[in-house]
Order: structure tokens, then sequence, then C-alpha cells
């Protein structure tokens, strides 16, 4: 590491940058990557101000910058292969503002969903986007993750109204606004959203804010095939339900919670849903959920009213990751996360259990299934490396085949770059040049998106 | 214009390469200005390889290329300041694809939204951004087009999910997906959306579809003051009425509408209101908006529940440009267009109805409340030029010191380039940056959002 460059920074962020191997080892790995690509240096700084000085300073010595959140992204997002310097933007957990009239919120970009959420817990208000982990807001905003809600709700990439940016130059940007439309030029906004930190840095948020829904009802019910289960939802969202969310865990899947979280539902392909609306709007959603699901052979209804049956339920849902590791413990884990047309989901879920069954991997299922996207959570040793690669070359192959994407919400990072390719060929050189106009000396998270 | 361009172009296109004035003349105008730009010849090309032909004719000999849809779009996005090419795009009037299970459809770029719908009638689904005129997807696409009923639906910005695109250079190339949601790369396609013919041409459209509502109810209800009007609106989006259209007219575009349409409305701060759901549910809908307007003095409810009537009702609000324009029969018009956040929408609306009448101009008011947007029509001799740009210059500052933008739906064009520096600042440096790496030598729609 540039000498000059960690003398400026220890002068200007004395407590507040950290060269420690152990923190630096921390800030590059990530939960499905055991081996951290760590930086030279991590700072915690508390205002845009402060990330506008560390990129300026950066840009001197050419250093690689790297943002960091909580560290939940699943594709080597804050690894640092070529070493550099992490921001951390834990302490930047202001809100800045919230307009309750305008169904609004600013934030800095280190403010987590769930504080956020317990902020706004009296105000009739709340911010639905759920990827599971408790990531922040900027986190979010630069893989353009969505999760469990987006059926109803959308994702990162129709919530997000604002950015404040700092550019690999070191300016400070404003994109977007707080108005619900806008023509003014191009969507910075959205070229922001889901760039992985590769062309600045996200320091605040504006997002939508939803009414919290008056009432809201979840369910479990399991099918004796995949195929039954897969049908349902299809059935539903053609019936344009205005379903909050629909999951699909397919029996390995099962198999693994119910030993880690001791719930008790059997082990056959399963929906867990949920339903936001009035007391009449949920009565008619579920009568006619219930009746899809008897025509697909569903068996029973268990209802979850009670907040905290809820709770349990979505908190075993979000545990399945933790979950699959317990299937098969010390085995590496690769998740993937193909999502297609709704109509091409059977075939494409279907496909991909039969490839996984016959190459004798342990490989649970759980998915989006409301916007086509299911996750594959692959379980194999060292020695199963290659056959794990190559069914994951195969699921994508799969799913672009059928017009869909190598990734739904992830993010390619490091490890779907050649995907990338695959999937959008020659607009992939677009993309660079973009990178090339915005940060030249690719400072801005190097080794992400492009090979 | 290049001889060699102009021969080539003839060999190549034959009869449908038209170089007469009077196309010209029609190609560089649009329905807010009478005076034309013309290009120096319009193509109307088949398919997207024949508009690659054009852009690599065109590129070498660094000659001006500006498409053209229906030339609906009102801030000169169609004129040609520098001459060129018009590439006209009515003859690329194909639907590729329709899948009503996915609830999409592929469509080239010069399919109108009428003939699209009308094509759909029978399969349960419809297109609903509806900006009055009927407008090409291409056009739409272009500059991020609403209107009546995005209050509901979304904008272009939410309901394009996938563009093919003809870049600068005459390469092919398709940005997004059929998926419901990726993390796969920069959103080239949220880029391009609103672009404005400035970054390539668009030359297919996928986009969401929607269900028919099951049912569609309609009604027009004063109110004694705007404040009424304009509180009754807000109210009701804060009981988050899942409203589909909410269309403000004022005093004096009712009094426009009345003489132009035959229409027997009182002469009052207006609501035009529809709801699409159940029967159940706008039933709901309907008893929650009646209470909140008779809470603010609001009339009697006329209600328009038969096709027909609903249809008149419709063409009446959108003819309003025309009715207004005979108000002052040879008076010039100036289209305004900003949108501010919901809760400062009477502030604004009510400081410009002040502002209007001190100055003494016949100005008709009429908004997508819904939405924060609103049109002011400004009617003005030649004499009054510089009264009416004041005055629009005026509300501009008003929305964007209200968090607003200059224009919700209808683009920067040529006529609000200054406008896009005042609200955006540095960051229009960044979506110059775009524009220079994508399109160097500047021959895609010159002289159009940037100064």
């Amino acid at each position: 590491m540039d000498q000059e460059l960690q003398k400026q920074l220890k002068q200007q962020f004395a407590e507040r940058v950290n060269f420690s191997p152990s923190d630096c080892e921390h800030h590059g790995r990530d939960p499905a990557h055991d081996k951290s690509l760590p930086p030279d240096a991590v700072v915690y700084p508390l205002s845009t101000e402060e990330v506008c000085q560390i990129v300026k300073l950066c840009a001197k010595s050419k250093t690689p910058i790297i943002p960091y959140g909580v560290g939940s992204s699943l594709e080597r997002q804050v690894a640092a292969p070529q070493g550099g310097v992490c921001v951390d933007f834990s302490r930047m957990d202001s809100i800045v503002e919230i307009n309750t009239e305008d169904m609004d919120a600013t934030v800095q970009a280190g403010v987590t969903r769930e504080s956020l959420n317990h902020y706004l817990r009296d105000s009739g208000l709340f911010f639905p986007i759920d990827p599971g982990a408790n990531a922040t807001l900027g986190g979010m905003a630069s893989t353009r993750a969505s999760g469990t809600n987006a059926v109803r709700y959308g994702t990162m990439r129709t919530n997000v109204m604002a950015l404040t940016i700092v550019t690999p130059q070191g300016d400070i940007i404003k994109t977007g606004g707080r108005a619900k439309k806008s023509s003014a030029g191009y969507d910075l906004t959205a070229l922001y959203v889901g760039s992985e930190g590769t062309l600045g840095l996200i320091t605040e948020v504006t997002i939508k804010l939803h009414p919290q829904p008056e009432k809201i009802a979840a369910a479990v019910v399991s099918f004796p095939t995949l195929k039954n289960a897969v049908t349902t939802v299809i059935e539903l969202l053609q019936c344009a339900i205005p379903i909050a969310r629909v999951e699909l865990l397919d029996e390995v899947q099962m198999k693994a919670i119910r030993l880690h979280s001791n719930i008790d539902y059997p082990e056959l392909p399963t929906l867990f849903l949920e339903f936001h609306g009035s007391p009449l709007s949920i009565k008619e959603q579920i009568e006619t959920v219930e009746a899809i699901a008897a025509e697909n052979n569903g068996g029973e209804f268990n209802w979850a009213e009670r907040p905290e049956d809820r709770s349990k339920l979505w908190e075993a849902r979000h545990e399945a990751f933790y979950a699959n590791r317990s299937l098969q413990p010390g085995d590496n884990i690769l998740t993937t996360d193909v999502c297609v047309p709704i109509s091409s989901l059977p075939q494409c879920i279907l496909e991909t259990r039969a490839d996984l069954d016959s190459i004798g991997l342990v490989a649970p299922i759980i998915g989006h299934v409301g916007d086509g996207n299911f996750h594959v959570m692959l379980l194999y040793s060292d020695a199963q490396t290659d056959i794990a690669m190559a069914a994951h070359k195969r699921l994508v192959e799969r799913a672009l085949k059928l017009k869909g994407t190598c990734t739904g919400e992830h993010g390619i990072g490091m490890g779907k770059k050649e995907f990338l390719i695959s999937e959008h060929g020659n607009a992939v050189a677009q993309m660079k040049k973009i990178k090339q106009a915005f940060d030249p000396d690719n400072l801005m998270n190097p080794g992400k998106i492009f090979l």
C-alpha cells in the first residue's frame, strides 16, 4: 500500500481507519466464500464529504476503492482482489429525512433495512424490500437487490428514487429526485442501481415507502410434487392476485429447514405465502388461492396470523442458507440465482431438479417464484468442485435459453462475469464504455462485473 | 446534404426515402411548434437491419440522424436543427411476440399504443400507458412517457423490460430481457428509456402488459375551489386507494373543454377519476373517495359506467390541448410539465394559478395530479413571448424549490436544456460523459437534451 496514502488516511481519519489484518480479512469475505480477498485498509467515514476525501486520496496513488455495507452480498462484491481501501459505511447510519405525506425516505448508505423499518414502525409506512439479510440500503441499491416480496412491491430498481454519489473523481452528484416521475435527462439513478460500486460510491439513498398493510396473513401449504407447487404459483399470478410473498421450497430444502429450525412441516415441495391488504381483499385472495391449490393437489393450509407466528415462519425461510450448510457440514456452498419468465419456470425448475439428482449433489431449491427467480444451493466437497461448477453452467444455459437471466438479485460480482457475456453479448461493450468514461483508471471496485 | 449519402439512400431504399420539402417540413414539426426545423431526407425502414444500414451510411459522412414515431412529442424532439436524415418508424409496425402467460409483448418501435391495445383486445391483457396522443411505443420509450394512468400502472421507466437498439456505430444490441428482474450488469434499458434518441435508435420494445380490469368506473366531480380539489387528491392517495386515473382540470380548462367538446360540466375546478378492479374493490374505493370529496365540499359525482360514456369523458380530457388552442385562436402555445412531490402540489398549483392570473395570460391548468404532475398551457401572442417565457421559468424554479422536476413526462428536447442544468447541476456532466462515450461525433439527434 502506498505510504503517502497510508499516512494521509491516518492523519485524516485517526481511529476511523484500520490496517489490522483481522479487520481487513473480515472485510474481504462474504457468507458464500470462506476465503477472504482482503483490502489493505478499512476506513469508516461519517459523511459524504469524508467519502470524497477518501476517493481523492486514493485517486492520487491509483489505489482501488471497495465499498462495504454489512458484507451480505454473495458474489464477492466486497472482495479486494487487487487490495486497496475498503470504505465501510456502517457509521453512515443516519436517517436524513422521512416524508410521510409523500411516502419517501432519504437515508445514509449504511442504514440497514431493519433499522429503517424499526424507525418507521409508528408512521404507518414501511420499506418492503427484504433480501433476507439485514443489508444496508446502499448495498441493496448497489446490487439491485430484491427478495421475498418483490412480487408485490418491486425491487431496488423500482423503489430507489434518488441517490447521492461520490464519483471516481471525488465529486458529489445527486441523481433523480423526489418527484414521482421525471423525464429530465438520462436516468443516472437506474444506472447506479446495480452497478456494484464500479461507477462511484453511493452515500445516500432516497427510496419509496409503502403503507403498512391493514392486515397480514401468512400460510404454508405442501404439495405431492414440485410440478403441482409451481403450477399453483403460475395460476395464482395469472389471476392477478396481489400476493405479497410466494416462496417455493423443494423437499430437500424442507428437510434442511426441519433439521435446522425445529419447524414441523412435511418434507414435501412447499409454498410459503403471505397476503397483505384490507380484511375484505385478503379474504378474496385467500379463497382464490385455496381453490387453485386444491385443484393442484395441495394439502391443508397452515395459517399464521399472529405476528410472532409469521416471524417464526419467515425466520425459518431466511435461515435456509445456514440450514443448508448444516446438511453437509464442511462442504463448500455455491448459490445460484437464475430468473426466468414465469411461463418457463416449471420447465426450468423441473429440469434442474432432475439434473441435480442425476449428478448426486445435495442441492436444495428455494425460490422467489412469483418473480420466476429461484436459488439452488449446491453443496460440494473440494473434490466435487468441477461437478458443481458444470451444473451451475448448465443451469445458467437453461435459463438463458428460456429468455431468463443468470442473476435475478445477487449481481455479477466476481462469480458470474462469464455469464454476463453469455447473457448480454455485445451489449457488454456498451456497459464497458460507461465504465471507461466514468472511471478511466479502474479504481472503483475493480475485478467486478467485467472480465 | 452529402451527395454520396443521397445516392446511397436512393439506391438502397428507393421509394422508401423521401427528399421532398413537404415531407421534410412535416417531419421537423410537433403539435406545440408551428415552425418546422426540417431534416434533409426521410427514410422509412422496415427492419432493425435496415436501420443499421441507415446509421452506417450517415456515420460515413457524419450526418445527423433523427428518430421519428408519429411526431407527437412536444419539446422539438423531432426537429432537425442541423438538418440530417429523419428515420421514420411508421412502417416498422409489426407485433413481434405476445406472451400472454408472462404478460409481456415485444413490438417494433413504430407500433402505436392504440394498435397494440386493439391487437390485445381479446387476450384479457392491455398496455395501460396513455400519454393522450396515439404515440408509438418507440417514441414513448424515448421520452420516458407516462400520462393519465401512471398513478396506477407506472411510466415507461417501469414498464419497459427490454430494448433492441442500433448504436451510433450501427451495431445491434439487446438490453434487458424478459425475466421479471435481473441484476446482470448495468441497466442499459433504463439508460435508453428517456434518452430521446441521443444514444442510439430504439427499434424494438419489450413491455409489461397488465390484466384488463374486471370492471371500470369513471366519474367527474367539481369543487368550489382549486384547493378543495387538490386536497381531495392528496387525501385519497394517502388512503392508498389504487385509483387508475385522477386528473385535475381547473376552471379555465373546464371552460375551454366546454366550448370545444360540448360536454356539460360546470366551469369549476374538477376531478376526472377512473377506478379499476373487482366489483367489490371498486365499491370500496368509490365509497372512500366519495366520503373524502364530500369533506372537501365536492359536488355530486357524475358516473360514466358504459364504455361509450367513458370514452366521451376521456376524449374530452385528451382534446384539452386543442380545446385550449381554440380559446385564443392564432396565439402561440407553451406547454409546461413540472412534477413535484405530492405534499407540495397544493402550494405549487395555487402559487402558479395566482402568478398566471396576475400577469393576465390565458393559461388553463390540467394535471396528472396523482403523480404530482401538471401542465399549464400558456397562450400568448408574439408580443407576449417574454412574459410567457418568464412565467415558465418562475414555474420551474418554484417546482425545483419544492424538490420537483422541470419535466414529468415530456422530456428535455430543445426547450428545457437550461432547466436540466438548474435541476441536475454537475450530474449533467456525468450524462454528457455517456453521450460522448457512445456517440463521439454527436450524430444521434444532436441539439437535444444538452446545451
